[in-house]
Parts: structure tokens; sequence; C-alpha cells
């Protein structure tokens, strides 16, 4: 944490926002728990100052598989994100119902710009 | 068109959002130029009124990697997303520049609620 704070302090620049797109496929009869779960988890985590966005969508022909569109401010709010009990009780609700391992793809924001999100 | 107006007016419910994520790999010496046009492309199709965001990411372990993460008020605003001269202008300049056929995922909105959006 000290670390984090350091880095936050040091850093002149105005970082990048980072985008993680999480991809879940959930067993068919879990596709209700996990919307639960996570609608849940979504409302928390948007209260997070570094969480810009925090979307939960489900795809249309498949709807055991959902993507978690999450903007944060910046690297170390990701960091943060982890270390709340929204986000463990979440993890640990959700862990039965995956179909498959989750993954999760980083991506830099190209638009709108970082103030505008 | 009319028929998309028509449509409107004859339904009583609240249509739900539907968000489509493009997913596309351009050619290494094209990622600048994917990019301007995308931006581009994104500064005019948010001005539509069926849209509600259309963000650009790349992804970070292989920047020829875009999603264009596009929310729409309903289906017809997917139809009049085309019919606009911004986006057949982004779809002939891209067009050479794909690495491979784009693909499009379709999503139902879960969170955040429809009029948050």
């Amino acid at each position: 944490m000290r670390r984090t704070m350091k880095a936050r302090r040091d850093s002149p620049r105005k970082e990048s926002m980072l985008v993680i797109h999480v991809h879940v496929r959930v067993k068919t009869e879990c596709v209700e728990a996990f919307k639960q779960a996570s609608l849940e988890n979504a409302r928390d985590s948007v209260r997070e100052p570094g969480i810009a966005r925090f979307d939960v969508v489900q795809q249309q022909d498949d709807p055991t598989r959902f993507v978690l569109v999450e903007v944060y401010r910046d690297v170390d709010a990701t960091a943060q994100h982890k270390e709340t009990a929204h986000y463990a009780r979440w993890r640990d609700t959700v862990a039965p119902m995956m179909a498959e391992p989750r993954r999760s793809v980083k991506f830099d924001n190209v638009f709108p710009d970082n103030a505008e999100w």
C-alpha cells in the first residue's frame, strides 16, 4: 500500500485508463445466480474512486457467457479493487459457478479521452 | 426508415440496451491509421441519439487488436448507425487494414440499468 501511494505521488503524468474485459462462462444452472452476484459486485465496484465503469453484459446467442467491462482510472485501482470485501465476496460466490476458468484481456483506452470516462 | 419509426412508435415497452463488441485485428502497419479512423468514427457516433457509448480500446499485449464497445439504446439504433455517412467512411477506410474479418458479439445489458447508460 505504501508503495502504491508513493508511486501515485511521484508520478507527474496523468496515467491512462486501463480497461479490462473479463470473459466468463458459467454452468447453465448458474446463470441467474451469477447475474445476481455480479450485479451486487458491480453496484459496489462503481462506488470505488478508481473505477470509472463496471458494466456487466450477457451474450445473446449464449446466455451462459458474460463479459465484465471494467474501466480503471489507473493500474493501482485494479489492485485496490482486489482488496475490497465485495470483490472477495463475488470471487468466492461465483467460483463454483464457472464452467471454465475466467479469461481477462487488458486494453489501453483509445476513445473517449481519459477525462470523458 | 418508415418501418423503423413505426416500430418505435408502436412499442409501449422500454426496449433493452443492446451492446455490441466488435473485435478487430489490423495489419501491423495499419495500427495508427486504424486508430485515427476509429477515433473519428467514434466521435461522430456518440452524437447519434440512439448510441449511448462507442468506446474504442486497444489490447495491451497485442496492439494490432482492438475492440469497439458499442452501446445502442435499441435494435433500431444499430440499423440507423449503419446508414450514417461516418459509418460508411469508417467501413471503407478500414476495410484494407483488416488482418482478418471483424467479429461482432451481441450482448444484453445486465448492469448498469438501462437508464444509467
